[in-house]
């Protein structure tokens, strides 16, 4: 451990610790409860312990077990203790006191936001002394005992680990015998009793009694949350969000206040803007007489914000101001908590507010205009993934629908699809290709990898900022909360709406928007921008440096990308185009022919149609660059694989089943991904390339002649060696020259190369010599360095996920560490033969955020993705532009 | 082109240009023809034309066509004039000299030798003017105007692309009309016409009159040579010889002498010490009145050399010390070929001789006692190799043998196999799994690839130096030449030998170091290494810095390997212990687990068996290191793949064979080389690797505690991501204590990975913390390096070789540009992060010499192989050390 960093650091009252920490040091909470405290805004008091904690208790704990991990804290002790008594002078309270006991809270905290995804403790400091300074103070037993126990139930399940339904039957049968509905109407007694039978409950599951000492209840509680920053749900969050390289989480251990001291106490959360629509009023709920938790959790359905300036005016004005500093501090939308203890305000948490697609980009021009952020500065502030929210479509508004119910309008969107009662059912309907709603009762932290393969959820409980409202809006999913007329019945398989029975798997539609919930599959129509968007792609466009292409084989794609601002074809497949009916036939004739003879004449019967898809392409494309791939896939996927289709086609073919057969037999393959394709059909069998290139550059000539412009990329796929390259070159700059005389015309054209073999990455120095360009194919390279077939890894790949053996998927997200090194290594020695290489990606991460930066540090031309992709694409670019 | 060099080298009388030029830039020949001018040693004049120019030349055609290529001989022209005029200076000669023509000999020449396998032109510069001349000059018309209508037709062949079997239809229509048996007998007359017809076919097939002017003759035949360098043949040959790297070939321009002036003329092949058996007597073949190519076709059988003293005592004696001076210059055995023109020596090449592995052993060891080269040195006079052939079996000197025939042995060993009449016949049978014996009339270089898949050749025609005996000594091949009672019937699929019929199929077995051919499969027993062997064996040891390991998984094949001087294992590997019929049934039961308790069973069961393997492997092994690899293959290879097999399977486990497939459904996969194998399933299934772990570690400790030294080495294959590794480490430490604690000792042992993923190669500096070992798994690595599917690449490789595309196997020797690339970077990188960590190699390729010396370059600790190669590998390791 590094002995010269404090790793403890303390805030109170306008004093911190806090000068050299940063974000990454403190966690996102740690750091800003730092900044409030020194800006003077009221925190109440407490102390952070580092990061770099964690990362030291993980890696103890996976070297060498728990009870070396766990001497990570004893070497800390000094210090805390130091930093609670610098709590205990500052709130004038102490530890066990009888009088003026001091209770804390323990959060986690990690650099970037994880909600809900790590272990909180309140109430800390409880035992038999201070539960009687708490009652005497607070002049409410009932509450003081309320607290005790709840704080006994929540430090057994999340440090000693019981398992909380013990507690929750308990507490209901003891409801049920007073006959109360809430468990604000139980006594203290019957509080105190309930507690006492809690720690039974403990005795018995952990063989220990329940601690009593507040240190001791300390070090449990902050030892719970380092081993939290590990937990699975964590990992899951993580990876769904493709956060890595943290060290791990900081823990906050912070002086309680309480909302739930009467009718002058409250606690609420707050947007300083809608994060809906990005409208510049501030935006929340509170609770009257309650903690924070409930307010997050959605159990009781809390009151807008607006209403607090009847409730509590002088609050209410105070929190105004709060806001508005806060905003304009951090420059950003802030999402904040407090609590108001008695009438006195307190901030818990301040951070950058989630906000939707729309909202986000409304908000980034408005701080623009407000001269709070500057143009280039506002491209950080959307999301690229937001940006294709943008894109999806919207229920058509003059589409017939019925309306079985509705709810709050949580995240906005359109979502139609099946209903699923359970996360495990959504992944099983979305593997099976089908879009789900996800129908529950709330949603927790539990549920997130079925939320995230789900468009939208539907919940019968809490608000706008429940946990099912927060992650919609920030996964771009559609959200309807607090349905309160809907009624599921999970192990029937049913639910109920109102008066309509429903059954697990009916479709269902949800607007987001309006909160409508509509019966069926409501048909769509195609999105329409929101009014600042042209204005702030302007700015994006400004800013970033990579070009965007689109992955596009038809003329459709082609059409859709350029509306999204696409500035070339990154990847066109050729293959595609061979599977159309009047197509296929002569492909298969191609593959079966036993003669160059044959072959060439199936081959030549296919050049007009080639010819026709291309000069359609390169018209939509006009004066864009058009990057069209050779044949990449091995034959034999062209062949029926069915008995009954196998003497269809060997019958239309006039050829005996057996020769078809025997053709299929010499074309299986152990290891397909592996073997006959590629650039390695190009050399077996040149007439096909050579019928693809005539293809390209007639219809080249053909449109230029028309007056448009034309810039064709031919890509050979699957290089591994320069000598390939060469080979196909030189017949293909054959081809162009009888192509250009038969035309008399030129076209400039290029020819270069996929590099998605290793080798070709390795050895780019030399490929480059025959390439103009290289385009990085990162699906192939990604199962070639890591030898994973991709069809296959599932099968071993959920346990590297659940073992923390992966962090992020690498057919999702660029693996730097493995292919971004052959990525590099192309580049600069590809460009070390030819200074001025064009250089892109057109493999499916090309498309992705955290990709596109690392694409943008390599210095790549352009990145490539599907039509969908392009806007966010942009998007990510430009932050990777103004990032670097 | 490099015009400050001279490109162009002239050799006469003392006087050589060729201060500068090495092997690499004059082709052996060439630097050796100069070389013996400037020892003063008889070498008619000449020059050589540099290896760059083919480079040129080639990269020209390549690039832009024959025409820009032939250019590049046009830029050369004029110092080719230049050295034109030296040779006519020197020999008092001139091109077209109607009185002392001069004439030219035209041939290949490239830094290493590949005889046969480029073009040569012969008596280069007849025209009807010198003719006359030769004529007159000679006295010997018909001598001249045969050497015309040779030139005419070896010209028209080689150069100009005529087939030369319409020269032979009509030698053969015109000595039937002369009523003569060989062309000799032909009258001058019958030559010239036959000459004036051999030039009508070229105008009929070339459309232009055969070229009459010396230059440009030799111009095309300088043209035709540079063209030969990319041949089929000689592209096979390279891969065959794993040639690699060169330039190209150089050219060879040479004052041409004449063997066939009479009975004072003669022309012969010489070795300075015997080829076959190191004896230090000269040894050759000479035939009287005859050109050099008649002594190496195997036409005319020639006489041996040591009756040349009784012909030519004179000539005999000059040639001796000749020899002797050459021997003492090149310190080594020369291979020479000479020429008695009129009583005059002339020698026209040397270079050092080709040997069998007893001769290169017993020279090797004779020029370390004569003082002629150091122990150090002699380490390279034998090829690793050749080291092989001493190890393999001989013929059973008590087996029964019916011998059929003999003939001259002429490449020593033992062959037992199928007759082939073909090339491709022998490389059918082989690929069948066959050893095969290649019968022929003669062999030439079109059969080279026939020749490389047979254990033998058995010739009728041709001495010890035919082609067939030089490529048989030189490949290791058993010999056996001159057999004249052998007569081919190649359409019919038969032979006959003396009166013993045969059919193409049949089992032959040759003795090639005594002649004999017998009947049938002869039984072997194993060789006995020669009387020089562990002398030479021990400087070789003494030389080198690589340890050779073996690769090995019984105890049987370790005893030889030790026996070999194996220095350790470097790969054993474990899942062929679980072939064994009272094994594979445990193991296919914990396959179909349904549960792990079911499969801990399962694998409780096999932990004994296990033990039991390892427990005597480490006895053999007493002292040495024992690298033992984990499960690597997927699970689904020990389950049966057929319908009758699975049925008996689920009846034997009492499972239904629903459930069986079901397993097997779910085992399949698309592209198995990358599926769920090696570490993965250590991950998955930790059960497995714990027990293999377990019973390696109880079997040392147990034999450990027997008294012997036991150096265990757990090797995790296919690892990808260091904590992949770093898990697995963690679990095999638990098991290792365990068992420390229950045998109440300790072993000292290490746990590593294999290298064979790109991805573990690229990332070796994390993947290092958690091992103590590399060893590069090349096999593996060459496959996803190239995305080459061993399995598959067969259906476009074979292509890749006739186009030239590759010039090695990577499967067979080292790919240094790519897969060494990423061998390179681990060592470095893992040796950042562990200085002393243990690098070997464990792939096929570890025991072929070219990729030793590179794993030597890379500074690895071992290499390892299959038993029968360590000599080689040993030998190899000496080799790189001398030569670094």
């Amino acid at each position: 451990m590094n002995t010269s960093s404090p790793l403890v650091y303390s805030f109170a009252a306008g004093n911190t610790d806090v000068a050299d920490g940063g974000t990454e040091l403190l966690g996102g909470k740690g750091k800003n409860l730092a900044e409030m405290t020194r800006l003077g805004i009221p925190v109440p008091p407490g102390f952070t312990i580092a990061t770099t904690v964690c990362a030291n208790y993980s890696e103890n704990l996976q070297k060498y077990g728990s009870s070396r991990a766990d001497a990570v804290l004893d070497e800390l002790w000094p210090r805390i203790e130091t930093a609670v008594t610098r709590i205990e002078d500052a709130t004038g309270r102490k530890f066990a006191d009888p009088k003026r006991p001091l209770l804390v809270s323990v959060r986690s905290g990690a650099a970037r936001s994880m909600p809900g995804m790590m272990d909180t403790i309140l109430n800390l400091g409880l035992d038999e002394e201070s539960v009687r300074g708490l009652a005497e103070e607070s002049g409410d037993a009932r509450f003081a005992h309320d607290a005790f126990r709840r704080f006994v139930q929540m430090y057994a399940n999340v440090v000693l680990g019981v398992d909380s339904a013990r507690f929750e039957r308990l507490l209901k049968s003891k409801m049920q015998e007073r006959g109360v509905q809430r468990d604000a109407d139980l006594s203290a007694d019957d509080l105190i009793l309930l507690r006492e039978q809690f720690e039974g409950i403990v005795v018995e599951e952990t063989g220990k009694p329940f601690p009593m000492d507040a240190r001791e209840q300390l070090r449990g509680a902050i030892l719970a949350v380092l081993a939290s920053w590990n937990n699975e749900r964590a990992r899951i969050y993580r990876r769904i969000h493709r956060i890595d390289g943290l060290l791990g989480t900081a823990v906050n251990v912070q002086a309680m206040v309480f909302g739930n001291l009467g009718e002058d106490s409250g606690t609420g959360v707050a947007f300083t803007r809608d994060p809906s629509t990005g409208d510049k009023t501030p935006y929340g709920e509170f609770l009257i007489n309650a903690q924070g938790e409930d307010v997050v959790a959605g159990v009781r359905t809390p009151r807008p914000l607006a209403e607090l300036d009847s409730v509590m005016p002088r609050v209410a004005g105070e929190l105004r101001d709060v806001m508005d500093r806060l905003e304009r501090h951090y420059r950003d939308v802030q999402d904040i908590e407090f609590t108001i203890e008695r009438g006195k305000l307190y901030l818990l948490q301040t951070r950058n507010g989630k906000r939707t697609a729309t909202a986000s980009l409304r908000i980034a021009v408005a701080l623009v205009d407000e001269g709070i952020v500057t143009e280039r500065e506002s491209v950080r502030m959307v999301e690229a993934s937001q940006l294709e929210q943008l894109m999806h479509p919207q229920f058509d508004p003059n589409a017939e629908k019925e309306t079985i119910g509705d709810g709050i309008a949580a995240s906005p969107g359109s979502a139609a699809g099946r209903i699923a009662l359970s996360p495990d059912r959504a992944k099983q309907y979305a593997a099976a290709g089908d879009t789900v709603v996800l129908v529950r009762m709330e949603t927790s932290p539990e549920d997130l990898e079925g939320m995230a393969c789900s468009l939208g959820f539907l919940t019968a409980h809490g608000g706008k900022t429940s946990h099912a409202a927060v992650v919609a809006r920030q996964m771009g999913k559609v959200c309807v909360s607090g349905c309160g007329s809907l009624v599921i019945d999970e192990d029937a398989g049913t639910l109920r709406i109102g008066d309509h029975d429903l059954a697990e798997g009916d479709s269902i539609s949800l607007d987001g928007t309006n909160g409508q919930i509509y019966a069926g599959l409501v048909p769509t129509v195609e999105a329409r921008f929101p009014a600042d968007f042209e204005r702030f792609m302007g700015w994006v466009d400004e800013a970033r440096r990579l070009r965007v292409r689109v992955n596009a084989d038809t003329p459709k794609d082609c059409r859709k990308a350029r509306e999204f601002g696409a500035e070339g074809i990154g990847l066109c497949r050729t293959e595609h185009m061979f599977f159309g009916a009047s197509r296929i036939l002569a492909m298969r004739r191609m593959i079966v022919a036993q003669t160059g003879e044959e072959r060439r004449a199936a081959l030549e019967s296919l050049e007009p149609l080639q010819r026709g898809d291309f000069e359609e392409i390169f018209r939509v494309m006009d004066g864009l660059p058009c990057n069209i791939r050779l044949l990449d896939p091995p034959l034999h996927e062209f062949l029926p694989h069915d008995d009954e289709g196998q003497r269809e086609l060997a019958t239309t073919l006039d050829i005996s089943v057996e020769h078809l057969r025997a053709r299929l037999g010499a074309l299986h393959e152990a290891n397909p991904m592996l073997g006959h394709r590629g650039c390695r059909l190009g050399i077996s069998y040149p007439e096909i390339y050579e019928m693809q290139a005539r293809a390209i550059l007639d219809a080249a000539c053909r449109v230029q002649n028309e007056g448009h412009h034309v810039f064709p990329e031919i890509m050979i796929p699957l290089v591994a060696e320069a000598r390939e390259l060469e080979q196909i070159r030189e017949r293909l700059v054959v081809v162009a020259e009888a192509v250009f005389a038969k035309n008399d015309t030129r076209v400039d054209y290029h020819i270069g190369t996929m590099i998605e073999i290793p080798r070709a990455a390795i050895t780019a120095e030399r490929v480059a010599e025959h390439a103009d360009f290289f385009s990085f194919g990162t699906n192939d390279l990604t199962q070639m360095t890591w030898g994973f077939s991709r069809d296959d890894a599932g099968s071993f790949l959920h346990r590297y996920f659940e073992d923390g053996i992966l962090e992020l998927d690498p057919f999702e997200v660029i693996d730097e560490a493995g292919v971004g090194f052959l990525m590099r290594h192309a580049t600069e020695q590809g460009r070390k033969t030819k200074p001025k290489l064009k250089v892109g990606i057109c493999g499916e991460t090309g498309g992705e955020a955290r990709s596109i930066a690392f694409c943008h540090s390599l210095g790549l031309d352009y990145v490539s993705c599907s039509p969908y992709r392009i806007l966010g694409a942009r998007l990510a670019a430009a932050q990777a532009a103004v990032a670097g």
